[in-house]
């Protein structure tokens, strides 16, 4: 395995969640893969999977494909996810109900320690049987006392910069965000932006 | 304004949808901007932003930058966002209520033309004191009457590749969806993914 120094493409890296979900569908029907397989369920060619998996070093050998357990658990390892993550939450209308009531995030090894508003009729409500909304004005003390470096910000477009910029205040390194707002981070935080408006005009280009 | 015969980098597009964000932010500001500010913005350099724009033509002048109405304009167009789109919704469960219930799609001019759930506690629902869930059995009669080229797919993953090729079949060209599975559909079906687990995962890997 190369060391994360040399940097892999961005792209590349976008790519890797996708190959672990098609690895876990073909794992169904047998142990082993090839890039050709890889490719046709993922619709790349075989030759951009090669590309991509070499980035990281061999995983395969020439003709008899990739071990697919051994290629699941090498790309989790990249990922990082080869571990649990805990996560705050901030912002408790629908799209944050619907968030909370999500079990894909638990079967991922990913989980809500925490979840934030500011409005006082939501504070105090329990959702799912379990995660407490608490006030926004107790994010700084909680984050202080556990080692939570992701968010998810589920907030108006218009209260997302500056709640972000507490965040990163508070150890916050990387944020999800689903509020139509181009964020204005420091370089060393990452976001990853979840805008269904978005995604339909990038579709609306091909209709 | 070049055909679209000439194919443009699909990581091009999908950067447009970002570059009207910007634009309508710094619209609050001016009348023009340039591709420094625009970089500045959407965390580009100066020069990507002008080689991104000129993919499309000419939109700026050497040393007075960008007309933000004009080029706002032109990339509406681009993106055949200078029309309203209908939609439909197949799953009316928390994620489906959550889009339903969010202001953004009619602000941009997306609307959900009608809701559709396999649920028979569902069917028959009132959403946002307008939109009636309707039988899933439906949609291809409904679809037959209307000419609806998107839809956004709020399913379980099982369910999600069954009720795509339906929405194939029923002649949708575009899919937004929300289930956390690859969907096999012809190359010229686009279809666009929000997962927020492999959004995380690509998060991890710079944690």
């Amino acid at each position: 395995m190369e060391s994360k120094n040399r940097e892999i493409p961005d792209i590349i890296i976008a790519r890797m969640p996708w190959y672990l979900r098609a690895l876990s569908v073909l794992r169904e029907k047998g142990e082993t893969t090839n890039s050709k397989e890889l490719g046709a369920f993922l619709g790349y060619s075989a030759a951009q999977i090669r590309k991509d998996l070499s980035q990281f070093g061999e995983f395969g050998k020439q003709g008899t494909g990739y071990n697919i357990d051994f290629l699941t658990q090498q790309i989790s390892g990249i990922l990082n996810i080869d571990r649990s993550w805990e996560m705050v939450l901030v912002g408790c209308g629908h799209i944050g109900h619907a968030i909370l009531n999500y079990p894909g995030f638990t079967a991922n090894g990913f989980s809500v320690a925490a979840a934030f508003d500011t409005n006082p009729n939501l504070i105090g409500q329990k959702i799912n049987n379990e995660i407490i909304i608490r006030d926004i004005c107790e994010i700084e003390s909680f984050l202080q006392e556990r080692n939570i470096s992701i968010a998810m910000l589920t907030v108006p477009a218009g209260a997302a910069q500056e709640i972000a910029e507490k965040l990163v205040a508070c150890g916050i390194k990387g944020i999800l965000t689903y509020a139509p707002m181009i964020l204005n981070l420091p370089k060393n935080i990452r976001v990853e932006y979840l805008d269904p408006v978005t995604s339909l005009q990038h579709i609306t280009y091909y209709m």
